[in-house]
C-alpha cells in the first residue's frame, strides 16, 4: 500500500482525494490544509490536520496549492529526504525545496468542486529526479487514470498553456454565448448540442479541418453585420481579433 | 408525404439530404445545384439537376447556398406562389424574393462533409409568413429533429452570432492548442479529455460558474510567463485580450 498525504484542500486536492479513495494500492492517510474551512468538503473518513507538525509519515506528499505558494510552502515542511511533488501545470519541478526529493504529479483537467470528474480518462503527467520516484508516481498515477505520462517541466509548461486556450478561454467564449442568448430571451441550452458537436468533431479530424463559419468563408458582409450587433466593446474586440485570425489562417492556406 | 426540393449541395444541404432520407413523411424529390461537382457526395438514389428549368413541383423548396447569394438566387426561381425557405442563421426571412411564400429552416449545427451529425439532437429554428407554412415547416423539422422552435429573424441573428463565439471561435482556440502541443512534440489527443470535460461541465452550471485558470485567479505571474512563452504576435494578442476579459469579469463580480 502506497501512503499519500495531500497538502492543500482546493479543487484539485478535493478531486484527487475522491479518486484515491477508490484506488487500489493507494491510501490517503491525511489531508493537511492551513485553514480548516476547506475540510468540510472532504469525506469524514479522511484524517485531517491544519498543523504542519502533525503531518504523518508517508511515501509521497502531494502539494496542491496556488502556484505562487508552492516553492515557499515546500521550504516550511518539517521533514526531509521524502518525495514531495506538486500538481501544477505551469510551475517547474525545480522550485520545490531541495531538502526533499522533488517531483510533479499534474492531472490535466478542469476541476470545480460541484462537478464530477472522470479520472480514468484524465491524463496525468509526472516528473521526478530519479527512476525509483518516477516509478512510484507512475503507480500512483495509474491507480486513478488509464493515462499516465512522463513529461519534462518544459513540455508541461507548453501543455498547460495549450490548456488555457482550449479550456479557460473556450469557457469564456461559452460565457459570451450565454450572455448573447439569455439577453435576447433565447435559452442557452439551445447552444449545447452545437458546443458538444464542436468538441466531438475533433475525433474526426484536426481542428483546422473542422473550421466553419463566416470568418473561414471570409464572408465580410456577415462579419460586418455581426460586429455591429455586438454592444460591448470587449465583445467587438474579441470578435475582430478571432475573425481576423481565422481569415488569415485560411487565406494563407490558399496561397 | 411532404415533397421537398433542396436547392444547393453544400455541407448543410448534404447533411439535410442524409437526414431526410431516413425521415418518415418527407420525400426529397430532387437536389438542384448550379455545378454538378457537388453531386458526387450525394446518394445515387436522389434525383439531381443543374438546370433551373427542370426543378420539380414540391411542397417546400429549401435554399442552402452562401448567405450572399440567397436573395439573388431566390429571384431566379422559375415558379411562384410556392413555399421557399433558406437555411441561413444570419440572413433574415425578408430578403427572399416575394414571388414565393417566404420561410426559414435553420439547423443550428456545425456541418463538415466528413463528419456524421446527430440530427435528432440538432435544434431547428423555423420562421414563416403564415400559420399554415409554419405548421408545414414544423412537420419537416420534427421529422429529423426532436427540437424544432419558432423564432424571429432578429432572435435568429443573435443566436447565430452566439454560435460563432461558441463554435467557430472555440474551434480556432482548439487550433491554437493543436499548434502549441504538436510543435512541442506533445500529441494533441492528450488535450481532448479536457476539451470534452469543458463542454460537458455546462450541464452542471452556467459558464461563469465553471471558469478556472490563471486569469480567473488573477495570477499575474503565471500570465506574464505564459505571454512570454508564446511566439506568435497573434497568439499573444488573443491571450492578452481573453485573459483581461476573464480577469475583468471576475474582478467586477467581487466588487
Amino acid at each position: 500500500m502506497i501512503k499519500v498525504v495531500l497538502l492543500g484542500a482546493g479543487n484539485v486536492a478535493f478531486h484527487l482525494a475522491k479518486a484515491f479513495l477508490h484506488a487500489k494500492d493507494i491510501q490517503i492517510i491525511q489531508v493537511y490544509n492551513r485553514s480548516e474551512d476547506a475540510f468540510k468538503f472532504f469525506p469524514d473518513t479522511i484524517n485531517i490536520t491544519s498543523s504542519l507538525s502533525e503531518i504523518l509519515d508517508a511515501d509521497c506528499y502531494i502539494i496542491s496549492i496556488s502556484d505562487d505558494s508552492i516553492a515557499g510552502f515546500s521550504a516550511t515542511l518539517p521533514f526531509s529526504g521524502k518525495l514531495v511533488v506538486h500538481t501544477s501545470g505551469s510551475v517547474a519541478m525545480n522550485p520545490l525545496n531541495s531538502k526533499n526529493r522533488k517531483g510533479v504529479f499534474y492531472p490535466l483537467q478542469t476541476f470545480s468542486k460541484n462537478t464530477e470528474v472522470n479520472f480514468a480518462e484524465t491524463p496525468v503527467f509526472i516528473e521526478a529526479e530519479n527512476e525509483t520516484d518516477l516509478q512510484l508516481l507512475q503507480k500512483i498515477g495509474r491507480s486513478i487514470s488509464e493515462k499516465c505520462y512522463n513529461i519534462t517541466s518544459e513540455q508541461r509548461e507548453k501543455l498547460h498553456l495549450a490548456a488555457v486556450f482550449v479550456c479557460n478561454f473556450v469557457n469564456h467564449l461559452y460565457h459570451i454565448g450565454y450572455e448573447l442568448t439569455t439577453k435576447n430571451d433565447i435559452p442557452f441550452d439551445l447552444l449545447k448540442p452545437l458546443i458538444k458537436e464542436t468538441a466531438r468533431k475533433l475525433d474526426d479530424g484536426i481542428p483546422s479541418a473542422m473550421q466553419t463559419g463566416p470568418a473561414k468563408r471570409n464572408d465580410k458582409k456577415t462579419m460586418a453585420k455581426q460586429l455591429e450587433i455586438l454592444h460591448l466593446q470587449e465583445h467587438k474586440e474579441i470578435y475582430s481579433l478571432l475573425s481576423n485570425a481565422i481569415t488569415n489562417q485560411y487565406g494563407r492556406k490558399k496561397l
